[in-house]
């Protein structure tokens, strides 16, 4: 077979596999051909995304329409650029941060690059499937310290657990905070009230919606919308002007462009024909007896609010089928393909561009690996015996401290107790699971070794083996 | 109307307005069809770039075959975040890098989010054209100080003007430092002899190459070369991963394979065709009289190295025509866009992509609007009386320190002596003329009124009137 990314791209999508996962488009909704035939630079009449003032301005004001927002940007370098951005806008070099630990990676970028104090908001968790619940209000209240200059939560989080964005702004905003939501996975959250309400009709000041990942626009698509007067947008444009390339991509940006159009001209239409084909898919699902479809109303989860467009099926009670197991069954005998595998159940995203083959072919693998799997396992259920819980760290240096040290190459098994130099994340959904500068918990080795071989993606580590971790040379 | 961009995108590429501009391919090479149909995300089989071990570090180690590097790696967010990622991993927070003026404004931003102490190299300049010239190793050696870690050097630049890389790199290699080539602009060298030698091949550490400049590749797209043991890759990949979406497009990162396919099957017989195109353009443009094409040769510039593909029209000689009136006469008159106009000149950039028409067209543009001119002005040679010079500023803080102190907005025309709180630059070539921190030059209000009365963009101001400026509030 060629080793070509074109030919394997080709042969992939020409065969009857179906996605499950982003970008949201689905290979459904193509809306326009060509790219090269589009593709031009920033040549009089096209505007200037750093400094738009002509059709590029129109474009997002349409977009802020569209989302509610005072102010809306057009990022070519995905959600990551939002925020960095975002981040570098709302907090001074070496000013303090409250982030939620179930951040996306950037996040944690942008605090390294800013020299931040950071604490943590631990999101409750549900430990039996290994679920990150919401942020509660009262959390942030509790963690809120004086000279916190800004507050940034996930929501929904990768697996469309949303927390109460209402509450936790009043609390940020009497403390005199910006609240940044990485809303990265809600784009379509302001497309129908089918889905949970936005963070930005929730009152949060800066909110990040990648196109991409639920909404038919193209890969490394997302906007940043701000509302209110809390945030200073000349640093923010500063920023985004930094964070993305100087020759931003128009094949990205007029994709972005037909994706709002689409929704100012056909939104009701569309998103009521999808929420109709998601109500139909979770009402036959229901009747699964081994897998599990996840609610959000699990005791231990029970998140604030919950995207009916993502299905969580946790493998909780199958005997001990993991969640990358689950993912190869729909991969080699159904031809479908997941968003994420966790440890304990799969994650799959469905946007309203799914044909209705695609809910169909889901439904009927569900369903047909369901009765197999009764058929295996009988009654007897065989839950997991050890709690997922995420592991607590401490933080000795600022991420930015432990990165100016030197670093040494420390064996996995010896690295306890030492100071960690690198991130370890798991991919997807990168969030880091240890960070520059904290102590290195007892159980990270045991921890690694076991993610890996549940066939999770551990990354981050320098050495990709992940037999050893750079930790941070301390002087004696 | 349509206001939509891709209406107004398809009108005009549907019209006959000819690009003598990027990107590179031109809309004339159009190597795979509809951008939807294979944009996916990192599912099984299809590798994560930023953790590339299969399909994506094969396409990555094709690159480096083919540009003789010891590693490369694609990046989807531009040049930019090439820049960026190379001085993050290059000098430590808060450490001293000496970089060309002329650099890139991505430059500037990796010393803004570095905290760098920066020295500057000026170039020399064609103050009757207002050229940037090579930066000599002379001026490398006396500018290099005791704990500079790296050197940036933007060769060739927006203009097609090349350094003595070879030189250079020797210098800054006795120093100790890493040398770092912005060759955004060079990609097409390592093609063919008919072009200056490439920075890798002379030593450089780590080149930038922008594809969708000068190669047939998208918008956004470009490689970040290494070779050698100086370079810490470790920390290169760590900032590569945080300046670039955790989402890269499959469609762009084809396209760069696409792009490399091609060279490694049909760079010869292509560049043979093209070097010849060239060559049979400049000799007949060497007959005009008024306009001049500028060979590099010209006393008060004679480059290092020059670059053919740049094709520089200057204006000195047309009784005062400036740059952007002579691309206005090749817009409105002979429909072709060029890339860029500054004062006394245009830049237009001839790719591999582009057809016989495309040159036949910018010829006989070019000679015909000479001819009107030579009828129009007569043999009075009438330069314009002021020369073009660099304006040369005075850093008081450096760019990090004035981004932390409060700002307030000044009147342009009561700025100077005022430490400047913002970037000010023409787009393009997007180099800054101003940087936070520095004393304002009493000829800055006067410079900028007169760049914008010429018809050039000045950006970087919030106030996009550019009536005000940000500046330092001092404390007294």
């Amino acid at each position: 077979m060629s080793d070509y990314l074109l030919d394997q791209l080709k042969e992939y999508t020409a065969s009857d596999a179906y996605p499950l996962h982003m970008p949201g488009h689905k290979r459904q909704m193509h809306l326009f051909g060509d790219a090269f035939a589009i593709d031009i630079t920033e040549i009089e009449g096209f505007d200037n995304l750093h400094h738009a003032e002509g059709i590029l301005l129109e474009a997002q004001k349409r977009a802020a329409r569209l989302y509610g927002a005072d102010e809306t940007y057009y990022l070519v370098n995905g959600s990551t650029c939002g925020i960095l951005a975002a981040v570098s806008a709302s907090v001074r070099r070496g000013g303090r941060i409250l982030m939620a630990r179930n951040s996306h990676k950037a996040a944690y970028h942008a605090a390294l690059l800013n020299g931040l104090r950071v604490s943590w908001l631990y999101p409750d968790m549900d430990t039996r499937r290994g679920i990150c619940g919401s942020i509660r209000p009262e959390q942030v209240t509790a963690a809120l310290e004086a000279g916190t200059e800004a507050v940034l939560i996930t929501s929904p989080t990768y697996d469309g657990v949303g927390s109460d964005i209402r509450a936790i702004a009043d609390v940020v905003h009497r403390a005199g905070a910006i609240l940044i939501v990485d809303e990265a996975h809600g784009a379509h959250f302001a497309m129908h009230p089918y889905f949970p309400e936005t963070a930005l009709s929730c009152g949060a000041d800066i909110v990040i919606n990648s196109l991409h990942k639920t909404m038919p626009s193209l890969t490394q698509t997302a906007l940043l919308h701000v509302k209110g007067a809390r945030v200073n947008r000349e640093r923010l444009r500063k920023y985004l002007g930094i964070f993305q390339s100087s020759s931003p991509s128009y094949v990205l940006m007029a994709g972005m462009d037909e994706c709002i159009r689409l929704m100012e001209t056909q939104k009701k239409e569309l998103f009521d024909g999808f929420a109709g084909r998601l109500h139909a898919l979770w009402e036959h699902l229901g009747k699964m007896k081994r897998l599990h479809l996840v609610t959000g109303e699990e005791s231990g989860l029970h998140a604030f609010a919950f995207d009916r467009s993502k299905l969580l099926i946790s493998t909780e009670a199958c005997g001990g089928l993991s969640g990358p197991e689950l993912a190869k069954i729909l991969r080699e005998a159904y031809h479908l393909e997941t968003e994420m595998a966790a440890e304990r159940y799969i994650t799959t995203i469905m946007t309203v561009a799914d044909i209705q083959e695609g809910f169909d072919r889901l439904e009927r693998a569900l369903l047909e690996t369901d009765t197999w799997l009764e058929g295996e396992i009988g009654d007897a259920v065989l839950c997991s015996s050890y709690p997922l819980s995420m592991v607590h760290t401490e933080a000795i240096l600022t991420m930015t401290e432990a990165d100016g040290l030197p670093h040494e190459t420390v064996l996995l098994e010896d690295s306890p107790g030492r100071l960690a130099a690198e991130f370890v994340y798991l991919y997807p959904p990168g969030i880091p699971i240890l960070v520059p500068g904290e102590r290195i918990p007892k159980e990270l080795p045991a921890r690694i070794i076991r993610d890996r071989e549940s066939g999770l993606n551990v990354q981050g580590l320098a050495d990709y083996g992940g037999r050893t971790i750079q930790c941070v040379v301390m002087e004696s």
